[in-house]
Formats: C-alpha cells, sequence, structure tokens
C-alpha cells in the first residue's frame, strides 16, 4: 500500500479545504470573544512555523508553552508539530521548581508565553540556560527582564503564511507532557505524529466522545494537560466548531461561553462539573444551557449524582472516560451497549458509573501480582496493564522507565480494578490508594463515591492511616453542603459496604487539596491527617 | 511512543473480547439462518488458520476464496491475513479466462472454494499449476474430480482453536483483490494490515458511514468486491450485528433479511437499491423495512428519485460515496454539514447528489491536465489526484502501475468533476472508456478490440448509455466491412467475455465521430445515442 505517513498536518489540511469556514472561539477576558476561522487559523499557524524557523527553530527542537486556551496557544498545538519541531506544552499550575525542571528537561529552545505568565517565568529564567528566545502571546511586549523577548503578533505580522509544511517520517516527534501524578520529579511523554494521528481518530469514532461537524466542543481541560484529551486535534480534523476558555478560566465563564455560543459537548474534569452544577442550581445568574448535549468529565470517576442530577434537570449526557497522560490520553469510553437500550434506569447508571470500553486499538489485559491473567467476570481484581499504538513506550530520558513496562511491552498502569463480562473496565483504585486492613483491600475509590452520592457532601476523599491492629484504615475527609453527623454517614455507608470496610474517623473540612491537574491530593491528606495526634489537633481547632 | 504495529488482530481481539456476546448471521440459501456469536467466530477463525497451516500454509502464501457472503468466507477474512497469510478474494462473476489469470497471477497456494463454484473451479484446475489443495466451504465434499480436496467443517472439526496470532511488521500484506476495472486483464491491488486497520477506523467515524454496535448491518455488497466496502472488518472491530446474505442472493432475499434480523444499515450497488425499491413498490409479499435507517448505496451515483423515494415513503437515508479498489475503496462520504440543517430539501439532494467529503486522511488534489491545481470552486473541471494511507502505491506485480501515478506519488483516478468550496467532490464524468453495469466494471475498450477484430467489423466504438434495471449497459456503434449481424456478433463476443459483460444492442453506422486527435468521440456517441428513442429512430430510418 502507499507507503504514506501519518502526519499531523493531514488533520489541518482537512480543515483547511473541507471545513475552512468552520470557526474557533477564543475567550479573551475582557469583553469580545476572538472568532475566526479554520482557514484563517491554518494561514496564522504558518506564520507561526516560519516566524520560528526565523526565531532559529530547527526540525527536532523543543517550543514550550505556557499559555491558557486560547486561539495563540492552538496555533501552537499545528504550527510547531507540522514544521518537524516538538510542541512541548507546560503544566503552568506545578510549582515553581518543577515548572523549572520541566523546561530544561525537556530541552525547550523558545517559550510561548501567555502575558499573564511573565512575572512566573522572570523567576525561573536565570535557570531555563537552553531558552534562547521568549515570545508573549500578545499584540506587544509587556514591561519584562526577559531577554531576548518577542511579540507573538508582531512575529506574524512579518511573515506571508506561504510555507508548504514538509513530509517526515510518521514516528517524528510531535508534542510532549509531562506527568505530575506520581512521586518524584515529572516524567515526560513524547508523542509522535503517528499516534496523535491515531489518538485523534479515536475521538472522532462512533463509541466514543464522537467529536463531529455538527458539534460545538467547549475545551475546559487545559490544553497544558495532556493536550486537552486530545480535543483540539480532533475538532480540527473533523471541522467541530472548537470554543476555547481564555485565561484564568472560572466556572462561571464556562457557563457563559455555552450560553453564549450554543455549546453542544463540554470537556474537562469532574470537579469543574461539580462546580457548574453548583453555580446552574443557584441560577443566579440563570445561564442557559439547552445547546449542552454532553458534558464529558474525566480524571476520576463523576459521582452518580451528579450524572443524574445532569440528566434529570438538563438532558445533559455524562459520560466519562479513563486515561494517563502516557495513553494520550484516552483508553476507555463509557459508550453504552445496545443490550442497555431497555434496562432500568438504575442499571444504566451502574454501567454509566464504570469507566467504559476499551477504545479501538487499544488492548487491556487484567493481571494479578505474579502477571498472569484475570477473568473478566467483574469480580477478579488486578492492574490494568495496556498496549496500543497511541500508548509511550518509555519516559522521554528517564531511568524510571523500565519500572512501568513488563517483559513484553505491556504498560503497567498501577491501577486497579475489574473488567465485566461484556468489556467495562472498572476502577476502584490507584494501587497505592488502596488500603490494605487486617490482609483485606479495602477500596476508597467506592468510598467516596459513595459518600459522595449523599445529598448532604459536597467531595469526600478517603485515604489510608496507619492503625495498630489492622495496619491501615480508611479516614474519610468530607466537605459538607449541609450540615450532617459521623453517625449519620456510617448509618449510610452500611447500606452499600460490610462493616469491616467503613471509616471509624471522619474529619469535615473546607476543602480537599489538590494536584495541579485538579484530582485529589492524597499525598497532602495522608501527610496532613496520617497521625491520630494531628487528627486531634484538627479537630479541637475546627471545634472552637 | 509504543511502536505498536497496526495489525487486523487487534480489531478481531475487541469483537471476541469487548463484543463477545454480539451476532453473525449468515443466510444459507435453503430455510434457517446460521447464527453465532463474535466469541465462537473467533475460535472458529483460529481454528482455520491451524487448518491451512496443516495443509503447508506459511505467512506470506495467498489463500484464494471463491465465495459468497457467508460466514465461513467471513471465517477467511480474519484466519487467513491474522496468521499472516494473505486473503485473495477473487471475483466468482468474471469470465473463466480472468479468474484464471488472477488465481494464477495471485499464486494461490490454497482456493477455498462454495459448493456451487465446483463445476467452476474444475473447468479451471487443468490451468491452476500453483494451487496445492481446495477447500469445499461445507460440512462434507460433494463429488468432484477436484484433487487433493477437504471439507472445510471436517478440517476445522480437526483443530482446537488454541492459537494464539504472530505479531509481524505493520506493512505485511494481509488481502488482495483484482480490479477489472480498465483496459487489459486485471490488476491486482495488495492491502496491507495497516491499511485495513486505516480503512475500518475510516468507516467508523462520524461523518462516515459510521459502523457502530448498536447497527445491524447488512453487507449486500460482495465479499469477493473490494472486500464488501470493508464492513465485515468494521463490523468486528465495533461489535456490530453482521448479516451475511449466503449464496446466490436476489433482491428479494435482501428484503426478507432486512425484515427477519430488523436491519438498521444495509449497504450495497446503486442497482441492487433500484431492484429493492421495485419489489417494495409491488408490495407483494409485503416486507416490514421499518427498522433500516440507512441504505448507503455506492458503485455509481444514486439518482436523486431513489433517494427520495426511500427518504419519503421509508425515512430511510440513501448516503453516497466515492471509492475504488486501489483505495481500499473509501475515498468519499455525503455527510451533510450543520449549515445544511435548515436548508430546503431540495438543496438537501443537491448535496446529497454529490460523492461527499474527504474522509479523514484521505487528501484530494483536483488537476488539469498539466497537473496543476484546480480551483474548489463547484465549476473547474479536472481529474482527481488521491493519495492516503489506505490508497495502494501500486499494482501487484505490474508493469502498467507507474501510469496511475504521478511524480509525487499521488494516484490518477481517471475520474473527473469538480470540488465545490464546502469540499464536497463531485464527479461529472468518469473515465469515459468505462461502464458500470450493476455496480461492476464492463471495459468498453476492450469490447471494442474484440469487435474491431472480427473480419467483419471495421470499426467498433463501445458507449454506456441508461438502463433502467443495470443504470448503464454498453452500446455497441459498428462500422462493417461485409455483412454481420447481431447474432453473430453477439456469439463472436461470447467466446471471450461473460454473458454480462456483452451488448444487447448493437448500431451499425457509417462512421464513429472522432475527436481532433484521431480518438473515438465518446461524448459525441452517448449524446446521439444516449436515448432508445433516439436509436429506434436511427434504426428506422438506415433501414429505409
Amino acid at each position: 500500500m502507499m507507503d504514506r505517513p501519518l502526519l499531523m498536518k493531514q488533520l489541518l489540511w482537512r480543515a483547511e479545504r473541507v471545513f475552512g469556514d468552520k470557526r474557533i472561539i477564543s475567550r479573551t477576558g475582557d469583553g469580545e470573544d476572538i472568532s475566526y476561522t479554520y482557514a484563517e487559523y491554518a494561514v496564522r499557524a504558518r506564520k507561526l512555523a516560519q516566524a520560528l524557523t526565523a526565531l532559529g527553530v530547527r526540525p527536532g527542537d523543543r517550543v514550550g508553552t505556557v499559555a491558557w486556551n486560547t486561539h495563540r496557544h492552538y496555533e501552537a498545538y499545528f504550527g510547531v508539530p507540522c514544521m518537524g519541531a516538538v510542541l512541548h506544552t507546560v503544566n503552568l499550575r506545578l510549582f515553581d521548581e518543577q515548572i523549572a525542571y520541566i523546561i530544561n528537561h525537556g530541552g525547550d529552545r523558545v517559550l510561548l508565553i501567555d502575558p499573564d505568565q511573565i512575572p512566573l517565568i522572570e523567576r525561573l529564567a536565570p535557570d531555563l540556560r537552553g531558552v534562547q528566545a521568549y515570545v508573549v502571546l500578545a499584540d506587544t511586549v509587556p514591561e519584562t527582564t526577559l531577554s531576548p523577548v518577542h511579540s507573538y503578533e508582531e512575529l506574524l505580522a512579518a511573515q506571508d503564511g506561504k510555507l508548504e509544511f514538509p513530509d517526515f517520517p510518521e514516528t517524528t516527534a510531535s508534542a510532549m507532557c509531562y506527568t505530575s501524578g506520581t512521586t518524584g520529579d515529572p516524567k515526560g511523554v513524547l508523542y509522535s505524529h503517528r499516534s496523535v494521528v491515531l489518538h485523534t481518530l479515536g475521538l472522532c469514532l462512533h463509541g466514543s466522545i464522537g467529536v463531529r461537524e455538527e458539534a460545538i466542543f467547549l475545551a475546559i481541560s487545559p490544553m497544558f494537560h495532556a493536550n486537552s484529551w486530545g480535543i483540539p486535534f480532533a475538532a480540527a480534523l473533523q471541522g467541530a466548531t472548537l470554543v476555547l476558555p481564555g485565561p484564568h478560566p472560572e466556572p462561571k465563564h464556562y457557563l457563559e461561553l455555552i450560553d453564549r455560543h450554543k455549546v453542544t459537548h463540554a470537556v474537562g474534569a469532574v470537579t469543574i462539573g461539580v462546580m457548574m452544577r453548583d453555580l446552574l442550581e443557584r441560577d443566579d445568574p440563570h445561564y442557559d444551557v439547552s445547546s449542552l448535549d454532553v458534558l464529558w468529565l474525566g480524571g476520576q470517576a463523576p459521582p452518580r449524582g451528579l450524572m443524574k442530577w445532569f440528566a434529570d434537570t438538563h438532558a445533559v449526557v455524562v459520560p466519562q472516560g479513563w486515561g494517563m497522560t502516557e495513553a494520550s490520553p484516552l483508553v476507555t469510553f463509557t459508550a453504552l451497549k445496545s443490550k442497555h437500550d431497555h434496562v432500568a434506569e438504575d442499571d444504566v447508571y451502574d454501567v454509566r458509573g464504570k469507566q467504559g470500553l476499551p477504545l479501538p486499538l487499544c488492548e487491556v489485559r487484567l493481571v494479578d501480582e505474579d502477571g498472569d491473567d484475570l477473568p473478566w467476570d467483574g469480580k477478579a481484581v488486578g492492574e490494568y496493564h495496556l498496549r496500543s499504538p497511541w500508548m509511550a513506550s518509555a519516559y522521554y530520558d528517564d531511568p524510571r522507565s523500565p519500572a512501568s513496562y513488563d517483559a513484553q511491552g505491556w504498560f503497567k498502569t498501577g491501577d486497579v480494578g475489574v473488567i465485566d463480562p461484556d468489556g467495562y473496565v472498572q476502577l476502584t483504585d490507584r494501587s497505592k490508594d488502596l488500603i490494605k486492613s487486617g490482609g483485606e483491600w479495602i477500596s476508597s475509590v467506592e468510598l467516596e463515591n459513595s459518600l459522595m452520592a449523599h445529598p448532604a457532601v459536597a467531595e469526600a476523599s478517603v485515604v489510608a492511616v496507619p492503625h495498630d491492629k489492622w495496619l491501615e484504615r480508611p479516614l474519610a475527609c468530607v466537605v459538607t453542603r449541609s450540615p450532617v453527623t459521623p453517625e449519620e454517614l456510617t448509618a449510610y455507608l452500611l447500606e452499600h459496604f460490610a462493616r469491616w470496610w467503613i471509616p471509624e474517623e471522619f474529619l469535615f473540612v473546607d476543602a480537599i487539596p489538590k494536584t495541579g491537574v485538579g484530582k485529589f491530593d492524597k499525598k497532602v491528606l495522608r501527610a496532613r491527617f496520617g497521625e491520630a495526634d494531628a487528627r486531634e489537633r484538627y479537630r479541637a481547632e475546627a471545634s472552637r
């Protein structure tokens, strides 16, 4: 067959030639939204490639971005990889030292930064030895100590956009993300043109999120986190209208954008969904979200109560998926099967509560501690091992890679759970989040989901704390919506779980600490509340 | 990224593991339909691979099939490629000499044949020097001169199905089809595992035919013709119910199957759609086709009246596409855009009447005679050049390959038309030498050359004229050197071609009109004799 490589420019070709009049909308944060067509977009992406070439960027060089979800950031999404350079999106929510580590370890030559990120980069600049130029994503350059520094718009204005993106092997690196989900320094994941193209097709399939021309997609998930789950690439391929929430987005901005641009699909973290529900419940101001059909929530399992609330009050389907930076990120998606057409509503939520079916080309194994296959019976609990053409084969320049892969090259996810006979993956825990009490496993995630389904509970995180007799016991940290007692929560949990699963201790907190990507930060909870004394002191202070 | 190759066994993996309880239904032709699950199917596909290995088939060997759309043929669709051998589907409707050429040129080692095809293969067997074994797709072997000959079911019964399909490079050949669409001997197109996997994803996308789990697909298009347009592969990947119409299918069988199995999607040639409409209009017997949502008609453009009839009377959408054996086959598909949501019905049919938008990864150029790009303005007429990862890069072992590709590797389709500003491809004229009758190509040049070899014929030009049932039929315009009758010419042609190639009508003319460079001007012939009335008038005048 034609040895035509899979290249990201083919995605851009379709956006420009087949869907050239479809639009990209970008919230500026000060009034008017920016709106232009994919045809205009493609010209600007080529101008960016020309400008970066003029700055000395060569194929293989890394171009870092420290930016929000904006049209300019999106121009780099194609402009940088299609010229043969590597788009390195830096998570601006991390700690200073992590950001500096990531930029240096990635070897970024040029940094594209949003104006509000200038103070951050000025702080780090003395340590960023490889960076040869800074480009501020703005019309002009504000006062700054960064040097040499350029204005993005001035750079583009100097170019004509007449450039034919080159061919190269499909295994050429296209993009790079660092994952901070584990202990130690962040780990870099390098994507290829091939992997991005294949993952993009995966997002456009029936049975997946199904990016399509007629959809209006609000990309809430940050473009600095696993490429906003690949939605921006898929929107281009299918000519979907793409709505970008701009700098410092808050839940109210998402609702405003849904209202203003008749958004049909929104994609973001579960915690965002919770906050959007709270605003919609308050209904002051009122947002018209009647256009919204699908709210894809990821990062962790959306509570059943949240899914039901959106379905019952706004006819919004809340699907979920399972993924990870290493997997581009999507692995499973909660498509229902035709057999669920006529089952009772509660049983449908049993299915929607799982992480879903493996996407095409994503092979999943469920293995025991010896690496042997476990049955897909919905009961046997094991670790998931993955293999797919959009799965990273190693971490970038990192000695920790071998620990994450088995001898046959399967990626050991560290996620633990079951697979039912229909092929639905259901995570019970990260392996390190499991609680081993008296030799038996307790799933913190199942306890959390159950607690968060209680009407008085806003958020709940369950972690293991040391115990003299059982070695570990669950501790529930709870944020309440209305008054509730530990006794009431215990009684509630006993309806669903065996007595030995029930936490003896509940801590009522103001907020659950979150990681840079919005997940519950259990490391922090364990560190703060691991000692019984610390919990006593906290309760004493809270009761004052 | 993970250098996981794209292999067809990944499609089968999903059918077996994720959709193991979904069903394949195969019409036997004598009463009861066969029905079994994808889980059972996968075991039988592995047994076939074991049986073929036992017969001496090795990776790279070609295994030919001369068979209808049945479950056994479908087992070969995965069983043969997944073991590393090459599935060679032979078009059993071709002329004996073409079939022998194809089997010999392809180098088939084993032939899987339907019982009713035994007389055909017995006739050819003395010429099939490379074939080392015949397998009859039946429980037992009927009386036959073929040798050595085996029963398919007896071979499978001897195997345990415990086989792990091997890994190999994704560029490994997986399947092979011959196209008889051009002059001279048929040309072989070799598919790779990569191209089949990518084309399969293409069929499952939003904006394409969209094969999905909840669909019940009736594969009318023959499995010996461009792999039934890839539907059987896509059905496995997505767990769609697959309905196969079995041996010697007629339009009434399709309607019976739609009625009996609540088919939602049917896929076949335009001429089949015409015949189905005629039967439904007659309504005796009555068929309940209320389950049918989509009738994808291909091979040539469905007439607007046919599309409207299905929509108005049965709420069935009739999309079309454009493809060719060399392109696996699909290139474009008539998805509507959101901008068409509120346009008048007639304008919608203007869009549906076009061949559609390029699928993802399918790049199309419209070029003039010098190979320069023409604008996509809906007016400029040019030839389509194609590039995609599922496009053949050459014909198999064929010196004619270079003529079909330009210097940059684009495939020159020979099809001619326009592209509108929205990216819709609209063929205004095909390669003018070809006649599409009942979904199959007839080469006018071959007929002409044969006629002109007859001692009584001076010149002959064959053109397509419209036909109610077959949509196009060949008309032979003949300049004689000495008296000859249509019956004599028919008998003469039957020595060289299958009966369905033979023109029903011969017109004896004084001269064939010529173009400026002395070629037959077929446009003039089509304009003059395209209407049956005009031919009648001409004959009446000529006989005076």
